[in-house]
């Protein structure tokens, strides 16, 4: 049922190049953001829905694999249960049960998320795997109390097609990602993200109730800070310039190069407010910034090779072949034990946290 | 929220001895029964179950992966939708949405099924994978209109305790399998049996709406007829035997085979309608054994093999260790090209079909 798109699954299994191991900083933004999200559920939420409400069903998408996701649930089921006992002083005849519906791409490992979820004697939540693409429908309409996506949306459904067109003004040259160097590369990635944030919006309408919360939680860039700005836009372009000195060394190609853009586009806070609002679906309850709780200075060249290789491994592997990305990020480590970033001088992307409210 | 109980998925992957590829005997099992399927969902089902109803919501029980899943529940859902719109002869204002949930132990390899399922362009129900032993609740209580489950419930969810203990009367000893050979090793199994059943109907019973059906179809033995006469036995203890050939090679121990019996267990047919109607949670509308569409005198011999090489093999591997499975199967294939089994002089196992409707 849902429309297909390209797809790069998070780094799959247990070993330590993978996603299961490499989320700490995804996680650490995600903790920030708990006693907001606790708040808003006790605020915002009408547990009256439908009454009487027997089955609470949360929907994570694009969750990847755990532990992440088992995290957020977890605090979202705590909090709806407290909220759900002090609105029901006397004792309710049957007892909520929670269905939880973890989605992502079909080629998400859910072997691995099945396999890790917490063990049954702990868990008060049914589990669903959902495969399918967030770029469209997945769930039944008007099925959902509470949706959660967190670092998700910067991934584009597809690469614009321009971007790779070497006899486009909007080919992207050597560069790997939309670094805001191009303005018409900008324009093209500005687009395709407007398209798909618009369906993303307009199937989660669909499948949240009415009074239903969304919460939307990633990186972005703060108004007016192009990405090459930013120390995050610097490691990719230096995965670039790692490319194009392999390129030299015969490993890979420019040509290749020249055909490779990520299709990752990071908004800038007030362009991802100015879609919600356009879309109408949603009230917006909560739209704001925060500080990611791990300090940046704090990332050691170690943290971050190990984070941009479980990101980015499927998407280079599958356009350079195999075995390129053992070498890649070894010479790109190396650069970085060379070069280190210096937190001072470069900016830094920023965590948008919001609640939007299903009219 | 599942209880736990051991597992052993069928062979994943889709490599030559996957059950992607060896499942063929079931599904034509499968296909026997279509037409039955079809005529008791349009005259025991009662589509205003709530109305109105806008999701209608399949379960397979016990999915494993596809194709044969896929099959069943496309045909479920061509049946419903022609009985639907021959209900509403005004034309309905909310389209019937279908939810079909794929439901298996949570090491069944999921990935497998998601990446095979139909095309998204041709598949016209929302899919998801529920992770869990159906010894269990694994879906919330009154969200089920049509369950369905095929070859699944001989698997117990787990060995009888005393049939692999050398000190009790009930030790099956060198065999592998309930060959109803030894009295108290049938008892054992018969008393793990109908406990395990009765989990699963009770927890059906709780998750099927009122008035919804459960189909149930597999394999037994007809009244009267011990495991050791049917060709199906016959096939499980020549395995045994050769797993006893490869002790005296000193490959594997006498001692090792002497606590090992699979974990499946074939009813009798009346048997399998004691279990349901003491239950008494669901009215039987249809309990008939059919003749299996394949003739069994049809079967090679290489059709056998790898048949029951796909069904073992899990759980063959976790007690030997990894290696023996492939010597094993090449010795059973000798000693049946050797002593091709006779069909004539064997009895045989039946298919059994079933329609249960929720009381």
């Amino acid at each position: 049922m849902s429309t297909s798109s390209h797809s790069y699954p998070m780094s799959s299994g247990d070993d330590q190049h993978s996603y299961v191991h490499n989320s700490s900083y995804q996680k650490s933004g995600i903790n920030g953001a708990e006693e907001k999200t606790r708040q808003c559920i006790f605020e915002k939420l009408d547990l009256q829905l439908n009454s009487p409400l027997s089955t609470f069903r949360i929907a994570d998408y694009g969750c990847s694999v755990g532990p992440n996701t088992f995290h957020v649930v977890q605090g979202i089921i705590d909090t709806v249960k407290s909220k759900h006992s002090e609105d029901n002083n006397e004792t309710s005849l049957v007892p909520l049960e929670f269905q939880v519906f973890f989605n992502d791409q079909p080629n998400n490992d859910f072997n691995t998320l099945f396999r890790t979820l917490p063990p049954s004697s702990e868990r008060e939540y049914f589990s669903f795997g959902v495969p399918g693409s967030f770029y469209g429908r997945v769930l039944p309409r008007n099925s959902i109390h509470i949706g959660h996506t967190s670092y998700t949306t910067h991934w584009l459904s597809k690469v614009p097609e321009n971007v790779c067109d070497k006899k486009s003004p909007a080919w992207n040259k050597n560069y790997i990602q939309c670094n805001n160097l191009i303005e018409e590369v900008t324009n093209a990635y500005k687009v395709q993200f407007t398209k798909d944030m618009g369906v993303f919006l307009e199937a989660r309408a669909e499948e949240l109730v009415p009074g239903g919360l969304m919460i939307v939680l990633g990186q972005c860039l703060p108004d007016g800070v192009p990405m090459y700005e930013t120390w995050q836009g610097h490691v990719v372009d230096t995965i670039g310039d790692c490319l194009m000195d392999m390129a030299k060394s015969g490993i890979t190609s420019g040509e290749k190069i020249g055909l490779f853009s990520f299709p990752v586009y990071f908004p800038q806070i007030s362009e991802l407010k100015g879609e919600i609002e356009q879309n109408g679906s949603f009230m917006i309850e909560r739209m704001e910034t925060i500080g990611h709780p791990m300090e940046d200075k704090a990332l050691t060249n170690d943290f971050i090779t190990s984070m941009f290789r479980a990101l980015l491994t499927t998407i280079i592997e599958e356009h350079f072949g195999d075995g390129v990305v053992d070498e890649l990020f070894d010479r790109f480590a190396k650069k970085l034990s060379e070069h280190p970033i210096d937190f001072e001088m470069w900016k830094t992307q920023v965590v948008y946290y919001g609640v939007l409210k299903r009219n």
